[in-house]
């Protein structure tokens, strides 16, 4: 038995190869979870190895639904996505399927199932992706996938879509600038979501180019949720030399440093300026109104869907990685510093 | 041919009764929209006049998805129902398919169309329902509906699901008049919605057991939306004898009413008390932290999922109508009225 291009390696010999019955490599090439992982390995490796290919599953591309995955579903952005998401997907007469997988591997195996038995046209993924064994697995199952603001390198290749980060925070941080502040603190995001190091250094090129060094105290990790930006904005209020301004990774974070503001008897923008990332529908109504960084959420959502449909349908897609343009929105919680 | 319940009248019979074709009255029967809406009526009006009985078509309880409907998904509360839906849904093995209908009929008809091909086991609206013809439709489909917050009475006696709405208004209600108010003013919501009704007579109920009368003007129409805080709350400010607190019927009116007091250059609770109703998550972090009466949306969620599972099984469910109980959560916007 040979590699050669012009030999078809068959499920038989691959299952003679393998020690293993003819079944149970069907199971594999099929990606059903019933296979013992050392077996799947072994399988999976001899495929490779002899350059078995598969065919795409022909129920595939008649199913009406496509999948939106989310870590969890615990944040108003995540309605924004879904908004955009499910636009496109109604519009072209396909249902979405929303699931959140919780950051364990056990609800993502789970999800992984039921999508088997449903069989998806695409998956996009909010933020998260998945574990390296189960990512082989939707591979294997033909299956396209898009994801929204990836965590770290995304797998696989797949197309991405996110906001124009690093360039929304620079535009947040030169606009504090413009108004006189100097020492500005930065809450960021999760260090391990791409969006979030793009607006840590965004802010950081900021700075540099205004020829001002950046206070590593002055920059603290964060999460995204009001806790985080209760907690650091605390700490950056308590510092001995404390900013005038703070600039927070996040909507949720600049109302938790709101809320450490009131505490301490102090006041948004009088007494210091807080600056947001997203522009969450309530941010406008909240006291001060929060000046922001404007994500076009739903349409990275709308851009997602029409990206995975494309995919779907056999298209190339022309750029693996599509920005879309952030805003500053400029409103009250932003002021000259106190002199 | 009579209607005696003996002999079984066959799509044949029908299709001769009605001048048409017996595919015509096949699509009748299975739900499709391929037919003339005159003569679907008049197929219908046979179909029900000599008893026949349909099938519960056969594919439908080996699907994994259940639907769930919204009118607009622009709502942080939005993402508190599908969280509860959702957790329900992946636990049991099946997919969440999440749309809007937007209030329009070409959106609802297109969304019915979609669930055609992928077959649901199962519908939750969340606020809607379908105008009578399209309910008819999906009654024809077989699909267990289950209702949460209904708007009006619910079709065909679909099981629904809410919260306390009444008992929660008559507390906050009782909480500020406990604080010393004596004229409070009352933001509505939309109107044909159950939950809104039951809002504004637990705030009535309130203050005729407190030996008060209810001052119409007082009582502002609204539809749960910021914009329609602000302008009711606006206009209660105005008025020559303005209230000393004010009950908005959501949370994110009452959020609008802040934004009123606000303007007027006044100070929430020292000037004028609020209180809001759903107690969102954001809510904990404005300024200050809105009193609300907190309702278990993930838990409606949850147990609407739980009920058009059960529907879907054949299982009877006990009660027609569930009400999870909402619960007054005491944070820092509502004070006894200065004197």
């Amino acid at each position: 038995m040979t590699t050669d291009d012009s030999r078809k390696v068959t499920i038989a010999a691959i299952a003679r190869l393998a020690g293993v019955s003819v079944p149970t490599v069907s199971r594999v090439v099929n990606g059903r979870s019933d296979v013992a992982p050392q077996t799947r390995e072994r399988v999976e490796e001899l495929l490779t190895r002899h350059g078995y290919r598969r065919r795409r599953p022909s129920m595939r591309p008649s199913s009406g639904l496509i999948d939106l995955v989310f870590n969890d579903l615990d944040s108003p952005w995540a309605v924004e996505i879904i908004r955009g998401v499910e636009d496109v997907a109604h519009a072209a007469g396909i249902g979405t399927v929303v699931s959140a997988i919780h950051r364990r591997s056990s609800s993502a195996r789970q999800w992984l199932d039921n999508l088997r038995t449903r069989s998806t046209q695409g998956v996009i993924f909010v933020t998260s992706t998945l574990e390296p064994p189960l990512q082989a697995e939707l591979r294997r199952l033909n299956i396209p996938v898009v994801i929204v603001d990836p965590a770290g390198v995304p797998p696989q290749e797949a197309p991405t879509v996110g906001a124009t980060n690093w360039a929304g925070s620079l535009r947040a941080t030169e606009y504090l600038l413009g108004l006189g502040h100097r020492r500005i603190g930065f809450i960021a995001g999760p260090p391990q979501l791409m969006c979030s190091r793009a607006r840590l250094d965004g802010y950081r090129t900021a700075l540099e180019s205004a020829g001002l060094g950046v206070a590593e105290e002055l920059i603290r990790p964060g999460n995204f949720y009001h806790e985080a930006g209760f907690a650091a904005g605390n700490q950056l209020l308590r510092l001995p030399e404390p900013p005038t301004a703070i600039f927070a990774a996040s909507d949720q974070m600049a109302l938790g440093v709101y809320e450490a503001v009131r505490r301490r008897g102090l006041r948004v923008p009088d007494d210091i300026s807080v600056v947001g990332f997203d522009d969450l529908p309530e941010v406008e109504w909240c006291a001060p109104p929060l000046t922001t960084v404007r994500q076009p959420l739903a349409k990275m959502g709308l851009l997602a869907a029409r990206t995975v449909l494309r995919l779907a349908q056999g298209e190339r897609i022309e750029s693996p990685r599509v920005e879309l343009a952030t805003e500053l929105v400029v409103r009250d919680s932003a002021a000259p510093p106190a002199t």
